[in-house]
């Protein structure tokens, strides 16, 4: 049995007999609220890993460079080994939630440029927003990382808006994590699913994301299976030249 | 009378005669906490009055472009009218305060470089800390005049630390505000005062500035007639050749 290195509130890190590769597994945890809501899902982890897997590989695709080698099985896959950086880069198309709660803002506005936002990875202090000073001042990331960070953010942000708008659903926002390998390589890491983006239907703007799960507005697994169906359905459109 | 246009915590604005003038009159009031904490010290508004005109008439002779006019008396003062953009502008070279409470970070460290902040102007939610990019989705200032306010901003930071450690004060924070003019020129305008400044002595870290009001450690009014005397002093020293 390999070795855990590190648990977190969904997924597992697991070290791997190669020194720069890790396995990381899927749990069927959710947690809102930073961990004060927590429930399990039978089969959340394997929607999750299935969702993140295609749209990792269609990032890898389009140039973006991720911590994916291979996906192992539904709940596993093998990644290179990367420090993470203690920051949740956040992009914002569209307002709502601690946006809107923080400065009063109206619910559902679309913004003329996307938002760019970090918070410092720190349970204790509940995730606190910091701006490019405080991350450089408390040495999280140095100011050319943070640039590439930036610039490989935004790019990604194109790519998934476009992604999700053709299963016609629209990315008002997300979450991402990026790490560094022992070489200075810096990756797009952690996982894109339903967990880490807030995603609405572009007609009805109903809720396709883990806010139903916040907010106990519908079924999570039921609401994921919904999301990978129409990644599905997309893809095999795609596939078959439709 | 003149018309009272606006009246804040610890000053008023007032419409003059002309078009393009406003005076401001320092009242005597102290607050902290968002105005939790309210006291009155008589005498506050004359020495804030007196030492803001002492750096402001520093910062013009550097260069740098303010809302002063001219001092009437010694609550009064003529400026230039702008619209103060709803920023609060903040610098730290030393960390203490907000910054450490929020990120959990050691006091009194002195940084590396200054930590540039801004938080949106707003009583109702808090005056809340945001980035570049959510400063320009709620439209409070475009990305060239964040560039400008930015950099002069520095250079305000390095006039002021200069000026205090002339007074043997360390310039651990300070808070300042821009507005703009009807042809689009951006001053500095509102106060810099002990009010606005976080400053300790430079060998005990004895605090000169309001946070003896914040905090309960010393007599305010005490406090600001000792860091008045110390910039009259420098100002005889430096005119006497010494």
């Amino acid at each position: 049995m390999a070795e855990l290195l590190y648990e977190g509130k969904a997924k597992q890190v697991y070290l791997t007999d190669k020194e720069d590769e890790y396995i990381i597994h899927y749990k069927d945890d959710a947690t809102a609220g930073n961990g004060v809501k927590h429930e399990q899902f039978a089969g959340k982890g394997v929607l999750n890993n299935t969702m993140s897997c295609i749209i990792f590989d269609m990032l890898e695709e389009a140039g973006i460079k991720t911590h994916m080698i291979e996906k192992i099985n539904e709940r596993d896959i093998r990644v290179k080994k990367v420090e993470i950086f203690p920051l949740e880069i956040i992009v914002r198309n569209i307002t709502t939630g601690s946006f809107c709660k923080r400065l009063g803002v109206s619910e559902g506005v679309t913004l003329d440029e996307p938002i760019f936002e970090m918070s410092y990875k720190n349970d204790e202090y509940g995730d606190p927003l910091i701006n490019d000073d405080h991350a450089m001042a408390l040495k999280l990331v140095t100011r050319e990382e943070l640039t590439y960070i930036k610039e490989t953010t935004l790019k990604i942000n194109e790519l998934l808006k476009d992604f999700f708008l053709s299963t016609n659903l629209k990315l008002v926002d997300f979450k991402i994590e990026f790490g560094k390998t022992k070489d200075g390589d810096i990756l797009l890491a952690d996982e894109i699913s339903p967990d880490s983006c807030r995603l609405w239907d572009v007609d009805t703007n109903q809720k396709y994301d883990k806010d139903v799960f916040r907010q106990d507005i519908g079924n999570l697994i039921e609401t994921y299976k919904a999301v990978l169906a129409r990644m599905e359905k997309n893809n095999k459109e795609i596939n078959n030249g439709l």
